[in-house]
């Protein structure tokens, strides 16, 4: 886009020809060479960067697509989150929603906006991280284009896109009385990690660095989990292909994301504290882990799904039982919660 | 996305129950529901918002996908454009780049981040500008789906999709020595009415509001342009049809895109002086008109489009020329000009 920056206020700069300059010393051509060197074609990518917009196959004759930011400051810490952390995080939230359709990743296009100040090779581990998750969670799916803009504060929205290799979508409102309620991917570990990094790397309202020494494995891996979630992506075209009636992705914790699925569906969704781990208040509202959830006929879970309640009728303003007892919003709304105690 | 806000910065605030709250007063849930009641489904819309994903027809069995983000500061200023004209500008220059491909537009998701502090009232007149530059523009191309999350920085990021109707996508490497060039669409009429506001509406440093009477008709068609800018999105697919051997949209001006699609396709493009208005240098330097820039075998231009010169046999260094001189490089790269003069 033009750049509309104070007339004056700076001086135009040539590439600085440093060998880790910063964003606002080099042409978008240098950026973009060093995003594209790192992120191969995937199959599905019919045309990839160079023109006015990339093709992507959609075999089906539809194609699934959403869309997920984050933001410095509401959605991340740079001091807890590198480069590939982010770029891991960005891609992996979009897979998750991809696959809570019952879909197959296809493509990613990266909306970057960076300060001027970030350095090229703050940029190349971001686009590292975009390869390696596709590589990892979804093969197959690649970078297939995108934009760069200058920015005061640091943001990275991606798009996702899908195939439904000519299943049905599957929604979040379809969820059956009878049914089983299941689960594929952590519950609460990530949200978890969340709380390590504000209780232990949080001094005078600033985040610090993460010193890996000071953590026992646990905390470390749920460090891990916060920052570089592993949604488990192939499960959710199975979970399709075995028939789920309904599915999203726990990205607000188990809470509040049954109770969607369950005023979606026009049921209530009746949960097992026995099923959800070591630790059910962290399962019942920490997110990020961007777990499956789904809905199956009674009985009918595909390997990788565990069961962890079933689907009632409708009880009266309470979408959500946890061993009979209502289960409030326990979850997270990036709105409402602004600026709030966020050791959960 | 959770928010990490600083724990204890800001209390949790309660819906405030004002016709015009805040973004940081009310739930997620209400920006939502304000968004979505002004932007009805597309006729490409298979399944809308409310689900982890939107699915977009793709009747092709490919689709076209495109992302282009509007940051406040780099690419406009809140004095001078209304939460109307950036939903109108950051669906118009993303419906232009899948018009560039000879595709048909079919779906829009949006990413916004929104400081605290603005107004539900600017969102409502966003989703506004979204729903009447589609209809404009694209008619059924409508927003299936997007992303909320609060930033000290405004930022509307779009993702636009679009269909091929079974043609091959038009890119910009394939023009061929002997081909017409030529234009659909304004060239330096909004690059024009950025310069006005620069020069008339912007004092120590800052953006002023525009003052209307201070206008002759000139000055606020260029302003209207740069603000609300109207590419000719059928005329890509026509394009198409008519067999162009390349096109592409001119966002940074003709001389520095026309460099480009030169570049890409091995050639020079050899411009008419003639042929570029009453205003040469406007055309060559001016951008973010979103014209579209079409090569044709000589002759077969179709209605819409008017030549402004032709394809020439590769000259060394020099992509672009006017009336036999070479064009230098007028255009704009939103890194390598960041902060520099934008009075052109």
């Amino acid at each position: 886009m033009v750049d509309l920056s104070a007339p004056g206020s700076d001086a135009t700069v040539e590439d600085s020809g440093s060998d880790d300059p910063m964003i606002g010393e080099v042409s978008e051509g240098r950026v973009l060479r060093t995003i594209l060197a790192r992120t191969p074609a995937g199959r599905d990518a019919l045309l990839g960067p160079g023109d006015d917009a990339a093709v992507v196959a959609a075999p089906s004759g539809s194609v699934v697509a959403t869309t997920d930011t984050l933001v410095e400051g509401p959605d991340f810490r740079a001091a807890w989150s590198s480069g590939y952390d982010l770029g891991w995080k960005s891609a992996a939230v979009n897979l998750a929603d991809i696959a809570a359709m019952g879909a197959r990743p296809t493509a990613l296009l990266v909306a970057l906006a960076v300060p001027k100040d970030r350095r090229l090779s703050f940029i190349a581990a971001l686009a590292d991280g975009f390869r390696d998750a596709c590589a990892a969670l979804a093969p197959g799916c690649a970078v297939v284009g995108g934009d760069l803009t200058v920015s005061a504060t640091l943001m990275i929205a991606v798009t996702a896109l899908g195939d439904l290799e000519g299943r049905p979508a599957v929604t979040r409102s379809g969820a059956q009385v009878g049914d089983d309620i299941a689960i594929a991917g952590e519950m609460g570990v990530a949200g978890h990690g969340l709380s390590v990094l504000f209780r232990r790397f949080h001094r005078d309202g600033v985040a610090v660095p993460v010193d890996p020494a000071a953590l026992d494995e646990g905390e470390a891996d749920a460090i891990a989990a916060q920052l570089r979630p592993m949604p488990p992506i192939g499960l959710g075209p199975m979970a399709a292909i075995a028939g789920a009636t309904a599915m999203m992705d726990v990205s607000d914790g188990l809470a509040l994301d049954a109770g969607r699925m369950a005023e979606a569906s026009g049921v209530t969704i009746s949960l097992e504290r026995a099923a959800l781990g070591a630790h059910p208040h962290r399962a019942l509202a920490g997110g990020e882990d961007h777990a499956l959830l789904a809905a199956f006929p009674a009985g009918m879970l595909p390997p990788g799904f565990r069961r962890i309640g079933s689907v009632i009728a409708a009880a009266a303003d309470t979408p959500v039982l946890c061993d009979g007892e209502p289960v409030g919003p326990l979850g997270w709304d990036p709105y409402r919660d602004a600026g709030a105690d966020a050791r959960r």
